[in-house]
């Protein structure tokens, strides 16, 4: 027979002597009835310093084989330190493993049980309220920081609502203690756990914080800059060692297969913390212990850790603990806001993957803004995380689980649902054979936490993750995610088309695309009506402005003068779906319907200037790959520059009979800036019109001429999208903006196309006379 | 107390009277211990065509709530057809469902049991054996027939033996029973089931099938055209009713939330199986059957199905069936062999996405070859699956479940191991609350259909997948699965880049990049050098020849002349990694070697012919868009005019004093058939030499001049990857191949870089007399 029906004792044992004050009881989840928030640590004697000395040591000797003994209970302690594969001294005091047998034989995983380390000793540790409040320090002593020990009893208390934790009334033998969650009792890490992470005197100086009072303690944190976002207490020490000999036997027991997996709700966190610095709230780097533990003791069967952040910042400790590591692989999904988000700094960017051996081992994904939401992080989860977290094949996976992206978080800002942690969980079960340790990390909305651990915990146990409603990620979502797929495809395999070399090493004459369009149109289908480069002088000259400026012979003429300052022609590029390699004949160039608009006023007589503006100046010293478009303003400038270079060089000293300005996108606004700035377009100038989709409108009012907005409202048409943000944002339309016309399309040049009847016809009516004339 | 730990009454029952022949038991899966094979049907008595009459009814009423009767075992059977929801007479046979309650309330899916649907009554369904060998017949009627009733027990085998399901022996009461998988017993699917998606007439002629005798069932299904791929038997009918409502059931117990998730061993087949016709082993088809039941009994809580079909033919019925059916979103991974492949065709290939309101909801991931493996299947799975699925939401996930993907299975030819057909599944249970309902199609290695289904169930049934250690993707795999996301992407948000528009409508004038390209160099840098364009008379002269074939005005002197057939230059492309558009900066030109060849050969007085030969020629009529390279052989056919008429016109009439011909890439074997056809050629060629990567080498031996490759081993260089497959495929080297030399490099460009002072310093002691004379 496969099944295991043993009666249980659940002999829950802890003893929680702490400072002397002796808290002990039958099973620590009694003292999470009562929460213990500053009140309850400011009424503890705080005279006394003894450490904490849990007093029972029932046995000595390690389970000898997967479940334990045969009561279902399992009591290890410190392994002697003569055990071949480590040589970390394990600690002294009595350790506590209740777990249950697996269930059933054939059924192995299913049918164990989930960890639990929960210790209410972790919330000794907190801000030290000031008798007398600290004149230095502007901040009132008596908000709660957010880092507070309510964090752990919220969730600790959360499981225990949901039936998941036995009860302290839960008789002995009841059956339904089968499928609560297996108990690990918490230990503290030993000195040589956690100095395979920080260094001894980081170690030290941990220890030392006992020594201080409260006022000290404040001073130290709140005006000593080396510290960054941390407070300290005479029981961090004490509890930033339970934080980390949490996780190591969380990692362990999941190791071992006593639990088949399991959740550390522990604090103070650990992921930001440096070898030789607390940082972000964080002492001794929890799960960068817990992994290096596991290494040390397994072996072979537990080499490559995969540890994935989904806490909302980045786990900067963590990245730096392992970034030469080959073995190590960290993913950490945060937010960055181009590095102004803590912990600040480039370190969190898309390109710091790893060094030497270590190279693709780490994995950044910073979010641009806050607001992400469940679709965002799954977008990441099943285009990035879990192709390379399979690719990786880890034999452990921990997570350092912050819940500070969670809805109603209000650091981090962002919206992942209870059901959006439980879909990650559900996907990281599939690695490691189903060994995964999930680590409380940050999260600070004390309901959100709950119900994020809960829904992670429910996962864990089997049940199925919630559905996801929405799953249309965000534009910003998408462009991260691509960015770090191109970025890691150059260390990952399974990730594609891959990252194109930005230069050739044997190509000899790279040219631009912009720079050959126009040079091709030049010589190709513009020359049919004869327009020439006219001369520009510029100080940026460069390959670039080569053919940027054409013209009809005609300029000269006393007739009507057509101005157009346009974007770039599209290009359309059907790459290899899987290299991402373009052959030259799947390159499309669409010219834009400026050329008809050219056409057309060709034939009607009139002369024209078109003006080409490059989203990009192509710099001497071009290295090829991708380069975004000039900043906007930079090529208003340009556009500006140029239309008054034109105007006083080629269009006032001439005799047209009329000049019409057409702008199209960004340049429009150089030709705007050129009506403001000078008086005598007013006079020469007969209209301007504008076509703008996705970028700013410009207004047009003069800072000396009181009536320019009344002129350019007579004398425009500005074609713009319904649904630009214009038009919710601008509450009072005025004359300065134009006239304005809203069109159903947001494509610039289905716009032009749609409204060029509209424009020319405009353009005739004005003209009429001197057709005439020129008729007779 | 939230445990439930009733003891269980297992009545397992059934009776399976079949053809008069009664095999009533206790429990059918008695009956599996013996094999029935074709032969244990022949025993049969075929005399009485008595169906299928199960005996007892025990409890007319629907079950009142989740999980039955407190007993922990319910029954249901035909609710009435007065039931609002639905129009469906159930079958008046009793049926009886056993499976246990939740045992523990707090997690209800996780500790319910995974459904089983099995029944031996299945395995009477087999190719007729006749007495006398068919006349007509050349197939030996000793073979057993693929679709063999052992399948299912097989798998159910396999799932007994790894403890999973309940044996006869395991006494009432016994623990156990709470952990093995709950038993949905079989019944018949309706008429009217059936013909929601069937015709009457489909269903009558299936029923008909017992009216024949074994002889005519031969004939029919092996010499009547119609048939494609079937056998018929005298309990077809029966089987196919009993394999359609076994896949009710299994639905059924999952959408009431009996079992938390469930797999019906099950056969005949159904995907194959159009509204009209059998096919390809199948009668009715199940899944589908199964879909519409469920949609029709729970209303909007099983509005939305996803069928995946991992089987490894394209399930055309299914398609067929929800075709326009946006609520029905049918996923298939088969190999596809460009149409070759059974069902054969187009319809699988992944440009049928559905059409009218089901536009979007037909996937298909047509692998273009066999051999397909883990890291395939899971690519497709992270990038096209399930993100479209997520995106689908479904209430219910069927599968359509052959494991003839599977390792081993040879009318496959794939090698899906069971890990990841674990994978998968695990993945797909992330869905619909984990409502996940598993039927059986095809799979004819019983060891590999056996183990594959094994490894789903203890999934189902919580236990971890297997890693997979290799999750290095074909390239073909890679590739398909671009395709499907690009084509894909017009329909689902989550799926990005989105497919470019082929057209753009407000374009005017499109030109392909190689057209535009050689233009430029005609009129640029090339004209450096006074290259000006040769005329060239085509017949299929269109814009891509313009400017191809460029000369020294030199080519008519006693000179040197080099003539280059080469490859076009490459483009370097940077799309924008969401919408993959590219602006016009964003590319980069980068020129190939070939111009340092020119510039070096006009250096020393040489004549120089280039000839560029493009991949693809454009179109008269080019809607623009991704066009694939012409064919490898045209393009070879085009170089060899392209010599030819070269030669013909402008080199043998001319004088030069040596002939070097240069060829690169795929062009150079347009010189190699110059050579080959024209006897004038060794006279006048002093040197040939070929640069040759990814592509076929050419060999040169003549049809008439038996010294041919004598001449041409002694005059040629040929410059080829030491990696290509002609050095592994060529057992015996021959001068015909030429000179080979072997290069570490791989790419054209850089080969043509690194042995550019080789060529040239033999090109200059080739002409050392010539420009010694010059000197003079």
């Amino acid at each position: 027979m496969d099944i295991i029906m043993d009666g249980i004792e659940t002999e829950i044992l802890a003893s929680t002597e702490l400072n002397g004050h002796d808290v002990t009881t039958l099973d620590p989840s009694v003292l999470a009835v009562e929460p213990l928030g500053p009140n309850a640590v400011l009424q503890r004697d705080t005279e006394e310093h003894g450490a904490f000395s849990p007093a029972l040591n029932l046995d000595d000797s390690p389970p000898e084989e997967f479940a334990g003994n045969s009561n279902g209970v399992a009591y290890y302690s410190s392994r002697s330190s003569s055990t071949a594969s480590s040589s970390i001294e394990r600690p002294k005091s009595p350790v506590v493993v209740v777990y249950k047998k697996a269930k059933f034989k054939p059924l192995p995983y299913a049918t164990s049980q989930t960890g639990l380390v929960y210790d209410p000793r972790m919330r000794f540790h907190c801000e030290p309220l000031l008798d007398v409040p600290c004149p230095s320090c502007p901040i009132s002593t008596s908000s709660v920081h957010p880092e507070d020990p309510q964090r752990i009893w919220a969730i600790y208390r959360a499981l225990q609502g949901a039936k998941l934790v036995a009860d302290p009334g839960n008789p002995v033998g009841d059956p339904a203690l089968d499928y609560y969650m297996g108990r690990i009792t918490a230990r503290m890490a030993t000195m040589q756990e956690i100095c395979q992470v920080h260094t001894r005197e980081h170690y030290q100086w941990v220890q030392g914080l006992e020594m201080y009072s409260d006022r000290e303690l404040h001073e130290m944190a709140e005006h000593k800059k080396e510290y960054d976002s941390v407070y300290f207490s005479k029981n961090t020490f004490d509890c930033a060692r339970l934080s980390a000999g949490s996780a190591i036997e969380a990692c362990r027991a999941v190791c071992l297969r006593y639990v088949k997996n399991a959740i550390a709700v522990i604090r103070p966190p650990g992921h930001h913390a440096e070898g030789n610095s607390p940082m972000g709230f964080c002492f001794f780097n929890n799960v960068c212990i817990a992994a290096r533990a596991c290494q040390d003791e397994f072996g072979q069967h537990c080499r490559k850790v995969l540890i994935l952040d989904w806490d909302v910042h980045h786990g900067n400790g963590v990245q730096r603990t392992f970034y030469d590591d080959p073995n190590v692989l960290y993913i950490s999904l945060h937010v960055h806001e181009d590095g102004n988000f803590y912990p600040r700094g480039d370190e969190g960017d898309h390109l710091h993957c790893g060094q030497g051996l270590g190279l693709g081992k780490n994995v950044n994904i910073p979010w641009p803004k806050k607001g992400m939401r469940d679709a965002d992080y799954l977008y990441a989860f099943q285009h990035v995380v879990m192709p390379i977290a399979q690719e990786f094949n880890p034999d452990l996976v921990i997570v350092s689980a912050g819940f500070d992206a969670a809805e109603g978080d209000m650091l981090g800002g962002c919206h992942v649902s209870p059901g959006g942690y439980a879909q990650m969980t559900h996907m990281l079960m599939s690695l490691a054979d189903g060994k995964v340790a999930v680590c409380l990390e940050g999260g600070y909305n004390l309901q959100s936490i709950a119900n994020s651990a809960l829904a992670v915990t429910r996962t864990l146990m089997g049940e199925p993750p919630d559905r996801i409603e929405d799953m249309h990620p965000s534009t910003i979502g998408v462009n991260t995610v691509k960015l770090v797929e191109r970025q890691q495809s150059n260390y990952w395999q399974c990730l594609y088309p891959k990252a194109l070399d930005q230069s050739s090493p044997t190509s000899i004459y790279v040219e631009r695309g912009h720079d050959m369009f126009r040079s091709w149109q030049a010589n190709g289908l513009w020359g049919q009506h004869g327009l020439t480069p006219l001369f520009v002088y510029n100080e940026t000259l460069s390959r670039s402005f080569k053919d940027q400026v054409m013209a009809t012979p005609s300029y000269r003429e006393h007739r009507p003068l057509l101005v157009i300052f346009h974007e770039p022609s599209l290009v359309k590029c059907f790459p290899h779906p899987r290299t991402g390699e373009v052959e030259m004949h799947n390159l499309s160039f669409a010219d834009n319907p400026i050329k008809k608009y050219v056409d057309w006023a060709i034939e009607q007589g009139f002369a024209v200037i078109d003006v080409n503006c490059p989203k990009h100046i192509t710099q001497q010293r071009d290295t090829g790959g991708y380069v975004p478009p000039d900043d906007e303003k930079v090529r208003i400038k340009r556009a500006t520059d140029l239309a008054a270079y034109l105007w006083d060089n080629y269009i006032e000293v001439n005799n047209p009979s009329h000049v019409f300005l057409l702008g199209m996108g960004v340049p429009h606004a150089g030709l705007i800036n050129l009506v403001k700035s000078n008086e005598r377009c007013t006079e020469m100038v007969t209209k301007i019109v504008s076509f703008v989709a996705g970028t700013a409108i410009h207004s047009c009012k003069g800072a000396t001429d009181d009536d320019l907005d009344k002129w350019y409202y007579q004398s425009s048409l500005v074609f713009v999208p319904e649904d630009h943000h214009f038009f919710t944002e601008v509450k009072k339309i005025k004359r300065r903006w134009g006239y304005l016309i809203k069109t159903h399309s947001d494509d610039l040049n289905t716009m032009m196309d749609h409204y060029m009847d509209q424009v020319t016809d405009m353009f005739l009516e004005d003209t009429e006379e001197w057709r005439t004339s020129q008729m007779n």
